[in-house]
């Protein structure tokens, strides 16, 4: 009986992601579903990428989060779009939080999308957003037995970005382990390494994005 | 409707975890619920508690994870009881899945029974097991942001202790704005400040539980 309700809400889900996904292929406009842990650096990426794409690229930003718009207001200095959504206590987001989100943004106006999860390893990646990228971010902090213990967001997204390398060394985080992990898991996913703090590997993260943007 | 799915789930949690509460009160076992984000250190915190407290206590785990058993393997070498729950997808224990557990564990033997929940700053907080004891672990790589944007777990805590100050310094970590806001929304939890990699606060975090155990 639970499990039909479950199934119930899935499938709506789903449908709504799908409208979500044809309006972004109709305005083409390449969305990103950005996931993560608390804390693994999700805002400062998006800062760091708005720094390096914003003259190139007309980028929009949601950023979705249980309560506060702490993470909205970091992101007003780049005088983008932004909308928060706030869950009210929701650990993810799902597709009807995006699509009425979306009353609130010109996608004509826009290049790239880029949508901040709810930090979270487990549940926003059981939800379609109609993205046509699932990213994740892994910090160095966190450890590199993760996938192990997260697998369907390792084993769904295709690029996993490995932040915070300037921890390498402090702890026992062992960066061949994860990757060889994660791509047995995952064969096509790509890795990125870089970090928020020092810009190692940034350029590198935002030209990869760039290509895939404009190749949408 | 489903709101009344939901409220039919929480009630039923709330029974069961009732029942596990009166277990644990008439076997004298200080059970203790933590919590934190994926790679807050929550099984370094227990294997750096075992290695303080197992001469003075007779301790005994459970690990939840959504999969795999590296947690409960990486405690193997301390010889006590520890049993592994793998949710397969939830994003939290729940108290039938505690009740469960403990047919595997002789509850007369223990006088403190920690239990490991699924890395998640959201959903466990909802979920109560029948602890006498909400621990949560926020690591300074997650940066002092966090209670604003997760409250239920900050508030709903008696205890938070803050992992890897090993690394204050090395970002814009704000401890004093961490211990405002959250004393703020919890005027009565008590903050703890460690390190598992340095041990630096260790021993204050072992008095303060061993103290509780023995009060229990």
């Amino acid at each position: 009986m639970e499990i039909d309700v479950l199934e119930g809400i899935f499938d709506a889900n789903e449908k709504i992601a799908r409208e979500n996904e044809a309006l972004f292929l109709k305005n083409r406009v390449f969305t990103v579903n950005l996931m993560a842990s608390p804390g693994a650096g999700k805002t400062s990426l998006i800062a760091n990428t708005l720094e390096l794409l914003r003259d190139r690229l007309r980028i929009g930003v949601i950023e979705g989060d249980i309560a506060s718009s702490v993470d909205a207001e970091k992101l007003k200095v780049y005088d983008i779009p932004v909308v928060q959504i706030n869950t009210g206590g929701a650990c993810h987001l799902d597709a009807n939080m995006i699509r009425q989100a979306l009353d609130h943004m010109d996608l004509g106006a826009l290049d790239l999308l880029i949508i901040e999860n709810v930090g979270n390893l487990v549940c926003p990646a059981e939800f379609k957003l109609g993205e046509a990228l699932r990213a994740m971010i892994l910090s160095v902090a966190e450890g590199h037995d993760k996938p192990l213990k997260y697998p369907l967001m390792f084993s769904d997204s295709q690029v996993l970005v490995v932040n915070k390398t300037d921890l390498l060394g402090l702890g026992d985080f062992d960066m061949e382990e994860l990757r060889r992990v994660v791509l047995r898991m995952n064969p096509d996913i790509v890795i990125l390494e870089l970090s928020c703090r020092t810009g190692d590997g940034l350029p590198g993260w935002a030209d990869w994005l760039y290509d895939k943007t404009k190749a949408f």
